[in-house]
């Protein structure tokens, strides 16, 4: 059992660390897909993942055609500001796919054109442009957590 | 209408940024009481939470209980890891106040004694000791925005 967070070439090493410690402490597993912009060791990146990098399940790709094509018959969700459907509209299942693109300008448009049905949005006031990446991944992680009841989790 | 999140002696500029972002993203209103571990022109704090300070709703205080005295009548309910009841367990309201203690220690114990049905905590695995403070604070006021259909946000 497990939820996946896919990170397309994430750019802020704080954001990717925080992230590792949200999979952690949920058993979800990460997936980053190149290029990073950072470097794997960079030091922000292991002190916003604290000591929890030893517990995170980690996959490393080249493209994101890689995990597509190690997930097919999954489903894939796309974060995005500009989709139309709530985040907790869904109904989330074992094996589901998160994904976020880069902090600067999210996923690029042509993988949102190709999966109208599967996008995902926060809703926000007209304040900001966008959540900060590591909440966002949290938000929904938890949604999809809470609506399966929090599998494997201590109580 | 909002929600409010009261961060008791929060140390680290960068969590607090990014909950001041949320806070903006969601018209929730930030309370921080004293002391901090940063100076409030920290340039850390500052970058967190990008250009969005101007919306948010933000007071300080001395002490907790000038909160308490503030919103007396209002329900009050705190994270901590010992918490029994999940933050999903529960009915949010308009006016509810979520508190958060400090990033290393969390809030203090004679206030979780005193509160003991207000407590709420994030279920994890037993891989970490806690989520990140930012990323909790998240999960807990989209979650009881979530309950309230979003109020006030665009869709």
């Amino acid at each position: 059992m497990a939820f996946h967070i896919v990170l397309v070439e994430p750019e802020i090493p704080a954001n990717t660390g925080n992230i590792a410690r949200t999979c952690a402490a949920t058993g979800t597993h990460l997936h980053l897909v190149r290029p990073l912009g950072f470097r794997t060791d960079d030091a922000t990146l292991k002190r916003a993942g604290l000591d929890y990098w030893y517990a995170v399940n980690l996959t490393y790709y080249d493209s994101f055609s890689e995990v597509e094509e190690r997930f097919k018959g999954h489903r894939f969700f796309y974060a995005s500001t500009r989709a139309n459907k709530r985040y907790s509209d869904f109904e989330y299942k074992d094996g589901d796919l998160f994904v976020f693109g880069k902090e600067t300008k999210g996923l690029p448009q042509e993988l949102l054109d190709a999966n109208p049905n599967q996008l995902i949005r926060m809703p926000m006031t007209d304040k900001v442009r966008s959540l900060n990446l590591a909440n966002s991944a949290a938000i929904v992680v938890y949604e999809a957590l809470r609506q399966t009841d929090f599998p494997g989790m201590l109580d």
